[in-house]
């Protein structure tokens, strides 16, 4: 999607450690009628999946979802808490997350009220790396015995494979944003 | 706000310990027509304030801001970040929040760059208890010397008292549903 790319050249800034650094429109300040262009290209995307429901994570996963959800007919979203550690009963659908940013483990876990056989799930997320998160909430989706209808990433970081990883299970996923490689010493940034 | 008003009639659940759930269309589920519909109201409250940008907290604070951002002619949406400790530097604005949910003091933190002098600020949250959140927030505008123009609330506890107090500042606070009280055992919810 042209309108993102534009945007990460522009603003993005490329960290020691493979770090994209997208706070001023996608994790920190938000920047809303974007996302709003997202949900639209989204649906476009998606257009032969029955969508009724939006599952996304915590924090930043939030905004992109919400406005997406308008393009969806506003359909409900649903986003995953993360906890550092969860009393697993019988009433959430709960999985492990390693997160590539934190370097740290979160017990992630959606209420099973909202989640199940009737839905027609697609994922929304910011970022797509080694896929770990993603991979996560498919479980999660998994186990609620709802549909995944497919996944949609704003910002996909393609060399580091998770994309390939979750598109080889046969889920359709489609980032807006496909980058093949970034150099932090020139600010440098190649999408595919 | 009677739409909000029917909703938590409806759908919250009065729990002991003075707890009022809403998961299913405010902090889990989202219902983004009916925070679309509060985005408005808060249009139509803060007409006369030349509101530019709106702060929020995460994680539930993230989804109605953004909604709200939209009656707000696209306006930025900054949110406030959770962390248990923040390395404090030159760089961001932090202040430190009691959570009546999680009783845990997190360090809550807003980079400097994406709120300044230039900046009208309209702060968004979904609950209003006793305040320390919220309090925080207006600690994290004043930092950054933008104006604040006011507080817009989804649900507020108005018999704990933080309304009141934020309000005995001269701030303008508009909740679009203020809570007289509850009771857990007969799922009761009376508002003013």
């Amino acid at each position: 999607m042209k309108a993102l790319e534009d945007k990460i050249r522009a603003q993005g800034i490329v960290k020691a450690g493979n770090v994209l650094k997208v706070d001023c429109f996608l994790n920190h300040q938000l920047d809303v009628s974007l996302f709003r262009e997202m949900g639209k290209e989204w649906r476009r995307l998606f257009a032969d999946r029955p969508i009724n429901k939006i599952l996304t994570i915590e924090a930043s996963g939030i905004a992109i979802a919400c406005l997406a959800a308008e393009a969806f007919g506003d359909c409900p979203v649903v986003f995953a808490k993360k906890a550092q550690s969860v009393n697993v009963d019988g009433d959430i659908y709960s999985v492990k997350i390693e997160s590539f940013t934190h370097k740290r483990v979160y017990d992630v876990f959606v209420s099973q009220k909202y989640l199940g056989p009737g839905d027609h799930v697609l994922i929304i997320d910011d970022f797509l790396a080694n896929g770990m998160a993603l991979e996560g909430l498919t479980e999660i989706v998994r186990m609620s015995g709802a549909t995944l209808e497919g996944i949609g990433v704003a910002i996909e970081k393609a060399y580091q494979g998770g994309g390939d990883m979750i598109r080889s299970k046969g889920i359709k996923v489609e980032s807006l944003a496909r980058i093949a490689s970034m150099n932090d010493e020139t600010g440098e940034i190649e999408f595919l």
